[in-house]
């Protein structure tokens, strides 16, 4: 693109580093940008600075909080003795969301990835680990995304934990609800017949 | 959506208000920038705080640019008689990208819209008559898109500046180049028969 302005071109650059954002897109949010009024800029401006400087960490689940320890670590009604291990804070969110589940997190920060360079070091496993070593937890659910590297972290994981004793399981993969059977992809329709469960336990 | 983090929901709802950007994209771009290193996001939101602050419009044609008075209007490879009046700084760069014109541009900064509130005196247009006051000018092309707004803007112009006595051109329409006349529509086709240039002139 030819532009008429350096400094135009710099914030086109920097926008269209986001994931998912190219140059014509770059382009039309930095011109909107330049229409809105300068405190609407300054504002959005300064809240990236603050959440980048002062977000934290919960100390002991690791998902993005507030406080030294997240309100689900806090609150008495929350069950620690089940800890839902996660990617990341939209995995939170989305299960949070369910309204199904009533233990706590464990938020990896990632996936074993040796594509892009990420391996069982980068992720939050040591602190996992000394929270099943304290001796409370007594199930282990890997609720991970059904991929290569959800599959490769969720292998690695079950042999590092299987040592505690603790019950692990994974959620359950079939067919969606609402889900019809001929669009269904081969794996998992041959999977979930291969998983098939009891007609009983399936509407418990 | 259930936010672990009052600053994350802030930053989520600031990148939320950017055009074509909803809660779910803009949770994916600010988890994203959190994984950036410190220096990234300060580059990034530095780069947008001096484009608000720093950006300046040239003088004669009023496109974004970094000096008083554009490249464009400053050089002297330009006709300086002709002028193309566009919507906005995307427009001229579209037209650059072409190769084909050599006159100078006019930004409006907008078209005629009374559904968003935009009048004639919210754009470009008392610069735009002094300019043809000069007497330079001979001839100016409307590049509006061809929209109700577009239209409007076109109709308003015309009017406006038949009294200098510059001639007055808008962009052809007509079915796109490459473009295979069944999946044309309607109005385009009809336009496009109505208004057939004779074949010495179309291949000009």
């Amino acid at each position: 693109m030819n532009f008429s302005s350096k400094l135009l071109e710099q914030a086109v650059t920097e926008f269209g580093r986001l994931p998912g954002v190219g140059q014509k897109t770059a382009l039309r949010l930095v011109l909107h940008l330049l229409k809105q009024p300068d405190a609407d800029v300054s504002r959005f401006t300064e809240t990236l600075d603050r959440l980048k400087r002062e977000i934290r960490h919960c100390s002991i689940c690791h998902n993005i909080s507030d406080n030294p320890v997240c309100e689900i670590c806090a609150s008495y009604k929350r069950n620690k003795g089940l800890i839902c291990i996660v990617e990341d804070t939209r995995d939170v969110m989305a299960i949070e969301n369910t309204n199904q589940y009533h233990g706590v997190y464990h938020v990896l920060g990632g996936l074993i990835s040796p594509m892009d360079g990420i391996g069982p070091s980068d992720l939050q496993i040591e602190s996992l680990i000394k929270r099943l070593q304290a001796g409370e937890v007594h199930e282990v659910i890997l609720a991970l995304s059904a991929t290569m590297e959800g599959d490769t972290t969720i292998f690695y994981l079950y042999k590092k934990l299987k040592q505690f004793g603790v019950q692990i399981s994974t959620i359950a993969r079939g067919i969606a609800f609402g889900g019809e059977l001929e669009y269904v992809d081969e794996v998992t329709l041959g999977r979930s017949i291969a998983t098939r469960v009891p007609y009983e336990r399936s509407i418990a």
